[in-house]
């Protein structure tokens, strides 16, 4: 009789959902809304429903199911508890023990950037790995340290929260944190916006960046069309992140870094960047780790998650 | 009945060697010499001889003996294998797997720097906690990183080299792996004598430092006078070894950072150049981590070693 596990992940505006086979084959997926209203008190209970409403229409028993795992955007500790969850108007939620007395099933609930990051180790780009750092680089700049298989969780479900290392003395304008000089201020999407504008104000260099919007996009697509000024920006950005990796390996000391994120679809050129600046700084050890692009895209928190509940 | 073990931690010169209850008491202490001729072949031999030899003298029976936890000078592990020690003229070694051969007793290594950390975890100055970031100020800078308990050996050896994190752009001259510009190229000992000669060189302001010989110590000396070339010289080794922790944070998220070495004698002043960059830059969930400096001296390798043997 097969067995299978839920993957959730809550994010601000839509919940995704995945039903697996415990080997990793994903069986079916879907979206709920979020609904944030009411201080997101709906949030697990709708979790619930459809969680036990799928397993009536598939015509499964409980006891076929392993559990549920559940990632959410906040920090989460070790019994899957979440102090403040702000992109879900959460205050204090015990997670994985609400979402248990709501379903009867056993829950493991982790941080979203953390889960992401074993769902790539799992079935994504760090697949065969068991000691990875993920950075996602999106909105933000996210990340996971995964070691011996498991999620550094941290004493205050900071663990792995890479976009938020000081990388810049220069920079005075805050970033979301407060603190001002974070990795994710020049590595984001919006990081990388912020290293072109300050090219483009610094020199009359022709570019193609001169016509058109500026978005992260625009600047690798730039990148690929051999543009000088560009490259320069794809050069800040790699000695950045590269540098910072070097730094964080000598903590974890991973056998692969993973880039995944909405910035990762610019393909291997990313990687090219980041990984010279790696190399170059990384301590003698260290410096043959693999890197690879995430694979999973926006699935990674539902098999992080699921993966998360079959872990031991 | 009473229980003991073993903590051994063999250096380039000394091998040093405790004997302790399995609570940490410290029952004897005692040193042999390191013989790094034959490549070293006699170093294990001769801690086995003087395991023995201490059972025998004190009338013990080998099954009260938990087993013999050993640190050594180079990468470990999780099998208790060293692909190479310089210091001990070691290649290839299966230090775990050989010192059980020769002494019957269960045997479990690793780097001496990671069982520093765990010594002043468990009875130094990180007790109490189970997460921590140790720093050891020395010639060198080295580190240990503990999680839930339990040292990171990392995927090549090197969790917790933090010595080798890349912190400055501007100096050209090599650390002794190679790279430029490394944490240990102005956080150790001859790191902040490296900052005090720039400073000493950049300007004719008057200081105690220009008489006599510049050391670590004579710089922290003078700090306590109130010198203000001193200070200055206090200040930038703050803000790099202060920027440093706070990005370190953002991967372990630790309780407590423990400042040890020979560095750390001139004690809390210390603490507050470091302190104070820290906290300016840490990430905010990790702003509140604990400081402390290390508490066991040159023992804290013979406690971290047998705490290592104890450890599930």
């Amino acid at each position: 009789m097969a067995r299978y596990v839920f993957g959730v992940d809550v994010g601000g505006t839509t919940i995704k959902m995945g039903l697996f086979e415990t080997d990793g084959v994903l069986v079916d997926k879907w979206e709920i809304p979020t609904r944030t209203e009411d201080n997101g008190s709906q949030i697990l209970p709708d979790v619930a429903v459809s969680v036990l409403t799928k397993i009536k229409d598939l015509g499964l028993h409980k006891d076929q199911i392993e559990g549920i795992g559940i990632g959410v955007p906040g920090p989460v500790n070790e019994r899957g508890e979440v102090p403040v969850a702000v992109n879900l108007h959460w205050g204090f939620t015990r997670v994985a023990n609400d979402l248990e007395s709501m379903t009867g099933l056993p829950v493991k609930a982790g941080n979203d950037a953390n889960v992401a990051a074993l769902g790539e180790m799992w079935r994504g780009g760090g697949e065969g790995y068991k000691n990875l750092i993920m950075v996602t680089l999106g909105t933000g700049v996210g990340g996971g340290i995964i070691i011996n298989g498991k999620i550094i969780y941290g004493s205050h479900g900071a663990g792995g929260e890479i976009g938020h290392a000081h990388v810049e003395d220069a920079i005075e304008d805050p970033c979301n944190c407060g603190n001002c000089g974070c990795l994710e201020q020049v590595a984001s999407a919006t990081g990388i916006v912020r290293l072109a504008r300050e090219a483009l104000a610094g020199s009359d260099q022709p570019s193609l960046l001169r016509t058109g919007k500026v978005s992260a996009r625009s600047v690798w697509d730039a990148v690929k069309e051999d543009d000088a000024l560009a490259k320069a920006v794809a050069e800040r950005f790699g000695s950045y992140l590269g540098k910072a990796l070097s730094s964080f390996a000598v903590v974890s000391d991973p056998q692969v870094i993973v880039i995944g994120g909405g910035v990762s679809k610019a393909g291997p050129v990313l990687l090219d960047y980041i990984v010279k600046y790696y190399r170059k700084f990384a301590f003698t050890a260290c410096k043959d780790v693999a890197f690879a692009l995430a694979t999973l895209g926006n699935d990674a928190g539902i098999y992080g998650a699921a993966k998360l509940m079959l872990a031991d």
